[in-house]
């Protein structure tokens, strides 16, 4: 479906930039940041592939997701200011991916035969493990903190799109309510704690 | 064998509750100390399954093992003090649980054709490496400075079962031989370090 | 090919000796000196395994790396000053297996039918990210950060043999020539930032 895959790449670019502008704000270099923004964006789909036995990995077999990155390293370097006064479209974006990410990887679980439950835990993995592992290699204090919401916000997501599919079988229905699950939790959890409204590296998953 | 299934679940039930705790005392969430629970109770077992290429890795495919790991979070949550209490029971199963995960991780690893030397630094880094990605993920100073000890015990349960297995046939006196080398070995490595004994974190494999 | 497989011991040896030099630098005992020399000098090439789906890993399958690790554990404890004197000659070979994983890493990504993007990226992965796993496991600051000219280097050595693969089938005169390519860079690097000179952990890939 276009739709689907025009999503994955926007929420793929919008991931990497985040990354890349973390990266840039530890002071790594192009090479570095360019890394950083790759783990973030493909991270946690990677995780889940290797884990559910699904290798190559996907990114790997379409050279779109890499130009992508390439794409996110030269707007957050050269644009950076600008992208910075687009903060809120990029949340909106960042969030929408989260969310399609979540459904994607759940899917790509159910589809190899695991159950149910594995496959809601895999569709959080697939949006959130990105984050968790650029944490880790920039060894800055553990974003999972502050991001189990974001968890928590996947975790609902992937529950009301299986209660859904349960119910009937408009698939591209389910999935646009299911994304909307996660993009209304998050939205609400940044609401509630405003401060994270301020900064972009905390907003992001 | 259901005596061995029913130690692996004690032992994942031990290790998630352990992980869960120090999630706890990092100020992790509820949905962050699952994630750090479900690390801590399957990440050595799902590195040496990604590893040696059994994906998808072993505890997807079986769904109590998730269970489990949501009755540790339950546990943990609302009978912390109780827990507490019961620390040297929870050492005991903890100490078990590692002799076990060193012998199946060994055994598992010999099931797809790799060599003993492998098969015993398999065994142990499934005993092992849940409680190191654990660390890695809270970003806390490594603990395997102070947990060499059980890497060393299970590295030689792992030598004293394959010798075991050299002489005789008789599995499952092997497996409980070598189950109690670790046991044993991490019993007077903790006993020696006597302060280590008073903190259930510092316990925790 | 006898003189790859050999190069490909000899940077073994030194990626584990600098690993082991490292570990024990940072007070952490024998076996955790092994497990980190083992991550260091392996690591980079079992990550690419696992994301291109070559599993068992590479290294499992050939006790001789297991027994070079081995090696360099004790010669890195024994006689720990006598090597801290051939830093030199260390720093030269580390170089070498760099610029050998970078190539032998993007063949068996090529080999396994992936883009040659992926291969050049692949091919950095396994020469830079065993150092990435040994940072991250003794959760110093993240290398990443002064490493990313080695990163660059391995990029371009990477680029420069699908160049000349493109124009000739000279395969042995290609890899040494992108082999250098990398030691050039990586060696100019050095030069130029002096200060790295003078340490062997900040030498290290």
């Amino acid at each position: 479906m276009d739709w689907i895959y025009a999503l994955d790449i926007i929420g793929t670019l919008v991931f990497a930039i985040s990354g890349v502008l973390t990266a840039l704000d530890n002071k790594l270099d192009l090479v570095g940041a360019a890394i950083i923004g790759l783990v973030t964006a493909v991270g946690g789909g990677t995780l889940r592939d290797v884990l559910i036995g699904e290798t190559p990995v996907g990114w790997m077999k379409d050279p779109n997701y890499l130009w992508t990155i390439l794409l996110a390293l030269i707007l957050s370097y050269f644009f950076k200011k600008y992208i910075l006064k687009l903060r809120r479209s990029l949340f909106l974006f960042d969030t929408i991916g989260i969310g399609l990410f979540t459904i994607l990887g759940l899917q790509k679980t159910l589809s190899v035969g695991l159950s149910p439950a594995i496959a809601v835990l895999m569709g959080m993995v697939s949006a959130v493990f990105g984050g968790v592992i650029r944490d880790v290699l920039t060894n800055i204090v553990p974003l999972i903190f502050r991001r189990e919401i974001y968890a928590s916000a996947c975790l609902a997501g992937g529950v009301v799109f299986l209660g859904l599919e349960a119910i009937n079988n408009q698939q591209t229905v389910n999935m646009l309510l299911s994304m909307s699950t996660v993009v209304v939790i998050r939205y609400l959890a940044v609401r509630y704690h405003w401060s994270l409204n301020f900064s972009l590296e905390s907003k992001k998953d």
